[in-house]
């Protein structure tokens, strides 16, 4: 666990500086007896209630690049992609663990920055970070972040539950962090500038909407909670790997199949603006592009009022976008009842 | 979480290959609601218990080096030395995460083999393995291990409650793997072969058992669970970098000092016979030498009988080593009562 030990190996960090700065800005949170500092943290549970927890790996040049990424967004997201599994579940997100491996060239500003914002989603989020570990890194930044979450065992959601006539829904629109990444990936400048509007109520927007998508996420935790306590959702997962193959998990799980409407997929105006400078079909990238961090369920067509409303209320768009059936393939179909051959099951990082 | 979209970058295993092959392998456990393959694992505490997390992370080169730890070891270790902070607290281990950032050249069969040692460590302390994540890595095999127990409030041991007058207590042997460390470091063959029996009571015994201290740990956590239920403990940590830093965190929590006298640390006969082949003075390894991952607590000397009687029921031996103090500082003494001028305060890994 974290101790001041762990940090000697740190050369531009006193051994006892870089936790201490951090000990120095955290503070409690509900349930929190015992945070950073003893070999093991103390949490309480609100009684009745189950305990829900994720892990992530995020590596330097495999899942973030610090050319790309600003430490403080960096430590936003490092937290966000966790808490967006509790948000899955229908989850109240708690206490975090905060593991870094720090490369000895890493300047003590981008740390600062990192557990900056890093602590920035914290408070937004109503989680408190209540320990880790660190040690020195031979090549890139390594960080590993646990998220632990709570809920009461009757509204916590799985990705089994779904069943054959249930919509298929997503929140938000799908495929903005994926054309963010692209453009970062081909250089922003080699971007081809937008010239047409694929979807006419599509206005020309810039990619900054695109890049915050990728580089700062908001995980869905008031949407997740709400659907969770609204009885209304057989199955929920969150996207992270393209609706397609997230989706899929719930199909597998929930042993059906489902059909999805590509042209259902809501797509952002600063995406059709975007992905019009590219040759290959936009649907592509918000069906099998990565890093949406949006909610995907399932629930039976008979709420689909009371969805879209419970979703408003929490101020973030839904949209059905398939149904779920009882074969066991999950399957994607043009507006003209044409199967839609899509190339790739789910998003690869800097493949 | 661990997903099977996680593995599609590791080339040597099938996208679905090698997480399949772990959820076969895992089985529940208490209180394991929802286990590997949702968003977020399920669990439900005891009632009346507290939740004790901690996390550490192992990165090749750095914590281990793949020509001196076997990958079943290895797998061992990456648990038991987490196991150790549950240990610590005197609680019960129950859940563990596990994440791998996995370089592409790394065997399969070195992951069965790791997998299968963190699962043996994991069905011998108790403890099932509830999720994860995982992702490839361009430079080495890193490992990071979330673990989860719980305990009732009361039973919970802190390093801060230290008393002056206190006994400074560690269990079993200290240094083995510190020496054993520096056997492998000089090459095995290096060392010099014992020649002088450093005490009396040691007999000349060969290196297999400082390796085994180092490679295959054992966490305390029947012994730390008695200690913590017994009452007659006030203070206790486990010992990962040396006696003396680690002592110094109970001694700064508690805001006490301490008084340890060298030549009552314990050492094994495998320590003593190894140690005499080296210039340095022994105790040096045992007081600040790394990875002992055993306990160090505080007691009342009133308590001294209780205390040997209940961790020999425990299967461990208990020896006192020295007093807290009032004063602030921890200070190492000789059996003449001069002063041990020590030159380090802790272990750094592959100085």
């Amino acid at each position: 666990m974290m101790s001041k030990a762990g940090y000697k190996n740190l050369s531009n960090l006193g051994e006892f500086g870089f936790i201490d700065r951090i000990a120095a800005r955290v503070s409690g949170g509900p349930g929190v007896i015992t945070g950073i500092g003893d070999d093991a943290a103390v949490t309480a549970l609100t009684p009745g209630m189950q305990l829900l927890t994720s892990t992530d790996m995020l590596l330097e040049d495999v899942h973030f690049r610090r050319s790309w990424h600003d430490p403080y967004h960096l430590g936003r997201k490092s937290l966000a992609v966790s808490i967006s599994d509790i948000a899955a579940m229908g989850g109240i997100p708690r206490w975090s663990l905060l593991s870094l491996a720090i490369p000895s060239d890493l300047p003590l500003d981008f740390l600062d920055e990192f557990i900056r914002g890093y602590l920035a989603m914290a408070t937004e989020q109503g989680v408190a970070l209540i320990g880790g570990d660190t040690c020195s890194s031979r090549s890139g930044l390594v960080i590993s972040v646990t998220i632990m979450g709570e809920q009461l065992p009757d509204l916590i959601l799985r990705r089994s539950g779904a069943a054959p006539g249930d919509d298929i829904w997503v929140t938000d629109t799908l495929g903005d962090a994926a054309l963010g990444l692209k453009l970062l990936e081909g250089g922003l400048d080699s971007a081809q500038p937008p010239n047409i509007a694929q979807k006419p109520d599509c206005p020309l927007i810039g990619v900054e909407g695109l890049l915050s998508r990728l580089l700062d996420p908001t995980p869905r935790t008031v949407a997740g909670q709400a659907l969770a306590g609204s009885g209304l959702v057989s199955a929920m997962i969150d996207i992270s790997d393209g609706v397609l193959a997230d989706y899929g998990h719930i199909a597998r799980l929930s042993a059906v199949g489902g059909s999805i409407n590509l042209e259902a997929l809501p797509l952002s105006p600063a995406f059709c603006s975007a992905a019009a400078g590219f040759d290959s079909f936009p649907y592509q990238l918000a069906l099998s592009g990565g890093e949406d961090y949006e909610l995907c369920f399932t629930s039976p067509p008979r709420y689909r009022e009371n969805i879209a409303d419970l979703l408003k209320k929490c101020g973030v768009d839904g949209t059905p976008v398939g149904i779920v059936t009882s074969s066991p393939e999950v399957k994607v179909f043009l507006a003209d009842g044409a199967e839609f051959a899509h190339k790739t099951e789910g998003f690869t990082h800097f493949a």
